[in-house]
């Protein structure tokens, strides 16, 4: 490949792999990435739509021709299936946290009001606590939780990013 | 430890662990449930309440006794800061899955109907498929999943699980 420039392309990227359910690979996976100096900002392993494997999701952000090695090099692994960086097509992509949040009586309201905005659900109560199970773009979950944050965040639980392919070709 | 019974009690395990960023550690937290021959069900690291620390659920099966040692070493691991082990205290636990769906104009609004029950959000749609974003425990994802597989799933891709103490008390 001749490059014109050697100029650092830096940005974020979405990898998903389809794995074989032997977790032994994820091991290997994360080293690939930390041998490399990679730091993953999220990685998320459930089950896909084939029972045998299983669907992986992770995010990393740096240099775009490093990733696109790593992206080689997972492909060459042997539980893996299938590599896919979505970054640069159109994708559907959707994180899922839960926030307990500071809640006595006097502001549960205020909160209830941030919640519903975010169109999140309240899960659980308790005298001094709400906690509130949100979902949506990875923007979307990070205004709330900065919205939540000065009543005083118990505990927040983020789900890594999962990524989809979008179908929908034309103009949104 | 004296034992009355060397009787193996299997069961699930929901432990959830707060790790400083490093993700070289995810290698060693693999490392540890592989090494014994462990499987992991689910795993799923994102930000938590701190900023230099993620949060990281993992969800196993196998013997209890085994998962304690495993957890007991998780706590000994340099970046790992805290563990716990959710499975036999109330707690809330949510997993999002996004489901591409196989949809012709002939069975959508059935399709919709069953998105609509299980109360999930439709993301994309094209002439043949449509992709839905649900959000619940695992069973309901499982049952939404399996009314959906008759009419061709085309990818699934789920977070793996995401848990919390639960604050409420009370009977429910």
């Amino acid at each position: 490949m001749s490059t014109e420039t050697n100029a650092v392309v830096e940005s974020n990227h979405i990898i998903t792999i389809k794995v074989s359910n032997s977790f032994n690979a994820l091991s290997r996976i994360a080293g690939l990435f930390s041998g490399r100096g990679f730091n993953i900002d999220s990685i998320s392993i459930g089950d896909s739509e084939i029972p045998e494997l299983a669907s992986c999701t992770i995010t990393t952000h740096g240099d775009t021709r490093i990733v696109e090695q790593i992206t080689r090099q997972l492909d060459k692994l042997v539980d893996v299936e299938e590599v896919n960086d979505l970054t640069s097509v159109p994708h559907v992509s959707r994180e899922l946290a839960l926030i307990k949040v500071s809640a006595p009586a006097e502001v549960r309201s205020e909160i209830m009001q941030i919640a519903n905005i975010f169109r999140s659900n309240i899960v659980d109560i308790s005298p001094v606590t709400l906690t509130i199970e949100l979902t949506g773009n990875r923007n979307k979950i990070d205004a709330c939780i900065s919205m939540l944050r000065p009543f005083g965040l118990k505990e927040v639980s983020r789900t890594g990013m999962i990524a989809m392919l979008r179908e929908y070709q034309g103009e949104v």
